[in-house]
C-alpha cells in the first residue's frame, strides 16, 4: 500500500491510496459486514464508483469461517467483489455483539452471538485471520470502551489497546495487506494524545481513530478528532472509524481525516430514510403518496433516474424487498457524490466555503 | 391484442401474442403482485428476457390505489416496467386474503387485509380498475372455490362466475387492453365442460383455466386441464392460472396450454430452494458449505456466472437481503430457459421427447 497526499486546503487533504485500485481520498467505505453490502449486488457497488468496501472479521470468522474463505483464494474471490476490502478487526463487534467477553492482556474471550460457542481473539490471531482473508487493509485488535466510563477504566483499557498494538506491529505481514493501528482514549485529551503519539510511533501503514460515535456528544467527538489529528503523522492515511453522518464527514475532513465508514446510509435506507442536501426524506410520509418527482432531482443514481417518490413509498409500505435495494443505491450514491464534491472543493481550495454552505444547508441534520 | 398459432406438435402449441411487445408462447409470467417482482429491479426482469409480468388488481387497488396509478399514466409508468402487464382480477385474493367476504350475484363484498376497510367488487368494477391501470391483459372477476367442496356448491359458484363473465364481456373495453375469461368448475368434468363452452362462446380475447393448484391431487389437475382444453377455441391463447411447478408446465404445454404464472420460482428462491433440471438445491444444506461450483453449471444467469454455492449459502445463513435477489434471478432464469427449451422442442417437432426426458430427469420433483 502506498499513500500520497496531493494537496492540502487548510487541514483538509486530497490524497491517493494505492491498493489494487487507486482510491481517491477522502473516501467513504460502504459497510459490507458479511462480505456484501446489504440489499446490493457487488456489481452495483462498482457501478456506483465504490472501489473500497469494509467487511468484518468477527462476522466472517464465525460464519462462514476463515478456512472456507481461504480455500476460495480470499475474501474478494469468495464474495466476487472487484474492488479492495478493508476488514475491521472484530474488536468492536466482540464488545457490542457477543453475549459474554473477558478481556485480559493476552486477548479477549467471547461467546458467539450466533451459536453461543466460545472463542479467543488475540492481536496476532485477528491479523492472521485478516491476512488469510487477503484483506487489503487489516485493522489491529483494540478495546473500544463505552462512552461515559470513568477515566481510570479508560486508562486501563488504553493500556491493553496499546500493548496489543505493540504485539500487532511485530506480526509478519504478507505483501498483499496493509495494517492500520487504532487510537483510543475516549474523550480524555491526555489519553488521546498519548495514544496518538504511541500508535504513530509504531510505524503502521495508516492510523485510525476509534471509539468515536459511541454515544458521546457530537461536539465532544469533533473536539477529540481535531485535537487528536495534530499528533498523527502527515504521511499516513487517517481513518475515523464508524463516522458518520454526512455533516460529520464534512466536518472531520476539515480536521484532516481521509477515510470513513458507517452503516448510516445503508441502514437508514432500509428504514425509508433517504438523503438529500436539504436533510432526509422519510419516504413513508403521506405527502409523498402522489409525488411524481425522484428522491432528489439533482441525483444521478439509478433510483432517481428511474423511480418516483410515490412508487418508492408504495414499495416501502408494501414491504417489498426491492425497496431496500433502490433506497440503498440512492443513499450510497449520495455519499459517493458527497465525497467527490469534497475532493473537488479541496482541489479548488474551496473546502472551507463548501463546508460552510453544506453544513448550513443541512442544518436540520441527517438523522 | 392479436394471437397467432405458428405451429403445433401434437397438442403443444408454438404461438405469438402481440401486445406492445411480441410475446413468444408458451410463456411463463413472473408474479409481481405489487407491480414489482419481489427482490428484483424491473430492469433485471427485462435483462432476463421477460416481456410479460403479472400484477394484482386486489393489492394495487387497496394500495397505492387506482387514482395514483392512473395519475402516473398507468401501471407500467408507475412501476417503470418496460414490458407488458397482465393483471389478475383480484378474485382469487378476495377469497384467499380478505378476512371476510360475502358473494352475491351482484358482486363480492370484502374486508381489506391491510386496514380492515370494506370494499365491493363487481365484474364491471374490476375491469374498470384494470383498464385504468392500462393493463395489457385484464382478467374477469370469478369465484375460485376451494378444493373438496361438494358438487352442489361448485354448481352454485359456477353459476355466479358465468353470470359475472356475461356481464364482463359487455363492458366497453379500451383499445389498449385485452380481456380474458376464466373457466371454473373444480374437478367436475361436466361443470368444466359447461364452463369451457360458455366462456369460449362469449368472445373473450383469451381463455384462462382457473381453480387449479388449489389443493387437488396433481393427477386430477392434469386430467381436468387435458379434458377442458378440448372445449377451448384453437384461435385464442390459453392460460393455466397459478401453474406451476416446472413439471406441471411441461405437462400442461403438452395439453395445449400457452400461458402460466406462479409464485413458486420467486417464493422458493427466497426460501433457499433453487431449481435445476435434476431437482431442487436446498442451499442451506451443509454439503454446499465449501462448494465452489455455481448452482447449475449449465445455467447462464447472473448468479451462476458470478457466485458459488458456498457464497450463496453464506448469504442465506446470514439472512442477507442480497441472497433473495440472487436466488430469484436464478430461479426466474431457470423458468425462462425452460420456456425457451419448450418452444424450441415444439418448433423441432420434438416436444414429446423433450417432455419425457424432462419429466424423467426431474422425477424427484420440484417442491
Amino acid at each position: 500500500m502506498q499513500f500520497e497526499c496531493l494537496k492540502t486546503d487548510n487541514s483538509a487533504r486530497l490524497s491517493k491510496l494505492y491498493l489494487n485500485d487507486t482510491i481517491d481520498l477522502p473516501v467513504f467505505m460502504p459497510v459490507g459486514t458479511q462480505g456484501i453490502v446489504k440489499a446490493l449486488l457487488p456489481d452495483m457497488l462498482s457501478d456506483m464508483g465504490y472501489k473500497l468496501m469494509l467487511s468484518n472479521t468477527y462476522h466472517l470468522y464465525l460464519r462462514p469461517g476463515v478456512d472456507i474463505i481461504e480455500a476460495f483464494g480470499g475474501l474478494h474471490k469468495f464474495v466476487n467483489f472487484k474492488g479492495s476490502i478493508l476488514t475491521d478487526s472484530g474488536g468492536f463487534q466482540v464488545f457490542s455483539l457477543s453475549d459474554l467477553r473477558k478481556v485480559t492482556q493476552e486477548g479477549v474471550r467471547f461467546k458467539s452471538h450466533i451459536d453461543g460457542s466460545y472463542h479467543f481473539f488475540t492481536p496476532e490471531k485477528v491479523l492472521e485471520l485478516q491476512f488469510r482473508f487477503k484483506s487489503d487493509i487489516a485493522m489491529v485488535l483494540d478495546e473500544c470502551p463505552a462512552y461515559g466510563l470513568e477515566k481510570s477504566l479508560i486508562e486501563k483499557s488504553l493500556d491493553i489497546t496499546l500493548n496489543w498494538a505493540k504485539r500487532s506491529i511485530k506480526v509478519q505481514k504478507p505483501s498483499h495487506s496493509a495494517v492500520f493501528g487504532i487510537v483510543q482514549g475516549s474523550v480524555f485529551k491526555d489519553l488521546r494524545k498519548k495514544s496518538a503519539l504511541e500508535i504513530s510511533e509504531m510505524g503502521f501503514d495508516g492510523i485510525a481513530i476509534g471509539g468515536l460515535s459511541v454515544g458521546e456528544p457530537k461536539q465532544a467527538m469533533y473536539e477529540i478528532v481535531e485535537f487528536t489529528t495534530q499528533y498523527l503523522p502527515k504521511d499516513k492515511p487517517r481513518y475515523a472509524m464508524g463516522v458518520g453522518k454526512p455533516e460529520d464527514i464534512v466536518t472531520l475532513v476539515g480536521f484532516g481525516i481521509d477515510m470513513f465508514d458507517c452503516v448510516m446510509p445503508t441502514r437508514n435506507a432500509r428504514n425509508g430514510c433517504l438523503f438529500t442536501d436539504y436533510g432526509n426524506i422519510n419516504i413513508k410520509n403521506a405527502i409523498y403518496a402522489k409525488d411524481e418527482s425522484p428522491i432528489d432531482e439533482h441525483c444521478n443514481c439509478y433510483t432517481c433516474k428511474n423511480f418516483s417518490r410515490a412508487f418508492l413509498r408504495h414499495l416501502y409500505k408494501a414491504k417489498e424487498l426491492s425497496f431496500y435495494t433502490l433506497a440503498t443505491i440512492h443513499n450510497l450514491m449520495y455519499y459517493n457524490n458527497l465525497m467527490k464534491r469534497i475532493q473537488n472543493a479541496i482541489y479548488n481550495n474551496e473546502f472551507e466555503k463548501f463546508s460552510k454552505n453544506y453544513l448550513e444547508a443541512s442544518k436540520y441534520g441527517h438523522s
